[in-house]
C-alpha cells in the first residue's frame, strides 16, 4: 500500500531533506528509520521537495510504500510522532493510489522567505528569518518581482543545473507581505531549481536596498549565468509552505 | 549615571533571570558580565521581574548604575548586543533618574501564557507553548478568570510565600485570545507572586478541560493554601510582555 504523508519540520538542526552517508540528521533518514522499525523492513520515503540544510517546512508531502496488509493510517501517524524527534511532526497519513508519487505528481509549490526588518530586534525570529541590514524599498522589490512572472529560463538563478535538463520554470506569483517585524516573500510556481528561491530572494533584497534596479532583472534572466544574479539568501529564512496536486 | 534597559530574551537555554552560583546561564549574569567589561568594574543590574528558568521576555526592564561620566546610550546598547549571546537582545538604553529602580518603581506588569491547541501540531511553537491535552472550553475559562479580577490574597496561587510579606495582589484583567493554533492568556496586574501566573494558568486549563468548575475559584482563593489550586503550567509558555511605570 502506498501512503501519502504531510510533514512539518524545523530544519534548524538538520542537514536537509535528503538521506546522505555519514549523518543521521536528515528528514528523509529520520522518517525512513522510524517507518522501517514500524514494518520490520527497509523502506524508502520519497519527498516532494529536497529542502536544503536548515530549511523549514510547514507542509512537506512524501509518499512511502509499506508491504503487507494496509495498516491503520492513524496508527502510522501516531507511531511516527512518538518516535520522531520533536522538531519533525507528521500531520497526516492517508492511503494513496499505487501510482501516486509526491514529487513527480506535484503540479506546484509555494515557498515563503522570511526577512526580519532592519529596525527590528526579535530573539524569537532569529532562527527563522534573514535579518535585513538596511530598510528595504518594497515598491522596488514588487516591481522587480513582476519581471519573474511567467515562464523563463532561470539558469541565472540556480546552483549547478544539470546539463541536459531544462531550467525553464513558470512562476505564478511573488507576493510581499509586511508585518510589524518582517517582510514575507511568497513564491508560487510549477517548480523550483536548486537554490532558486534563495537566489531570487537575495536578488530582490539587493533591489530593495538600492544596490540594483528592477529594470536589470530581464537582462539577468537573459544571461543564463549564475554570476549575474544576486547573493543567495541564507537557509534559515526559507519555508516550504505547500505542495500542490491536481 | 543610572540607566534603564529594555531587554528581550528567549529563556529556553537559561536558568532564569537571577544571577546564581554555579552557572553563568542567567540573564542577569550575562548582562552584568558584559557591562562589567564595558566599564571595567563590577556592576549590578536590577531587573523588574525575576523570571524563572525557561521563561521568556518580550520587554523586561532593568536598571544599572555605571560609574564615570555618562556614556553614549547607543554605544552601551550596541556594545551589549555585540557581546551578549544572540538569544538576549537589548532593545533600548536610556538615561534614568538616580532614584529610578526597575522593580520598586514598577506599577504593573503584563504576562502572556501561550497554549498550543490540542488539535494543532506545530514544530515551531513547541519551545514557546504548553500543548493542551484536550480541547479547552474558552467560555468556562473566561468565567473562571473573572473570579480573579480585583484585589485578592493569592496565597493559594504561589510557591513558598514569604511569611511576613503580603500575598495580596490586584489583577486588572485576564483575557483569552484564540488564534488558529493557540490560546493566549494575558494577565495584567500590579504585581505577581512567585509562580503565580503559571499556577493561575494551570488552574484555568483545568477549568477549560472540565476537571474543575468556574464556581470553585472563590473557594480556592479563600483556602489560602497552595494544594487547593491547580497544577503549575510549564515555564516555556510564559512571556513577560511589558512592565508599566507611572
Amino acid at each position: 500500500m502506498n501512503y501519502r504523508l504531510k510533514i512539518q519540520y524545523d530544519g534548524y538542526r538538520f542537514k536537509g531533506w535528503q538521506r546522505q552517508p555519514g549523518t543521521d540528521m536528515t528528514i528523509q533518514g529520520k522518517l525512513e528509520a522510524v517507518l522501517s522499525c514500524f514494518v520490520g523492513e527497509v523502506v524508502t520515503v520519497d519527498g516532494a521537495g529536497r529542502t536544503d540544510a536548515g530549511v523549514h517546512a510547514l507542509e512537506q508531502v512524501a509518499n512511502v510504500k509499506l508491504a503487507g496488509e494496509s495498516a491503520d493510517v492513524l496508527q502510522i501517524r501516531d507511531y511516527l510522532n512518538e518516535y520522531l524527534p520533536e522538531d519533525i511532526r507528521v500531520s497526516s497519513v492517508e492511503c494513496a493510489g499505487e501510482r501516486f508519487h509526491s514529487r513527480l505528481n506535484a503540479t506546484g509549490k509555494r515557498y515563503a522567505y522570511h526577512i526580519m526588518k532592519s529596525d527590528c530586534e526579535n530573539v524569537f525570529l532569529r532562527k527563522y528569518t534573514w535579518k535585513a541590514e538596511k530598510p528595504l524599498d518594497i515598491k522596488q522589490m514588487v516591481q522587480a518581482a513582476r519581471c519573474f512572472y511567467g515562464s523563463h529560463d532561470f539558469r541565472s538563478f540556480c546552483t549547478n543545473p544539470a546539463k541536459k535538463k531544462s531550467t525553464v520554470r513558470k512562476i505564478e506569483s511573488i507576493t510581499i507581505e509586511e508585518t510589524e517585524t518582517e517582510l514575507i516573500l511568497r513564491f508560487c510556481g510549477n517548480g523550483f531549481l536548486h537554490h532558486m528561491v534563495r537566489i531570487l530572494t537575495g536578488t530582490l533584497v539587493e533591489v530593495g536596498s538600492g544596490a540594483r534596479k528592477p529594470e536589470e532583472i530581464p537582462g539577468i534572466l537573459e544571461k543564463r549565468e549564475r554570476k549575474y544574479a544576486g547573493v543567495m539568501a541564507p537557509a534559515q529564512g526559507l519555508f516550504l509552505e505547500k505542495v500542490f496536486y491536481d
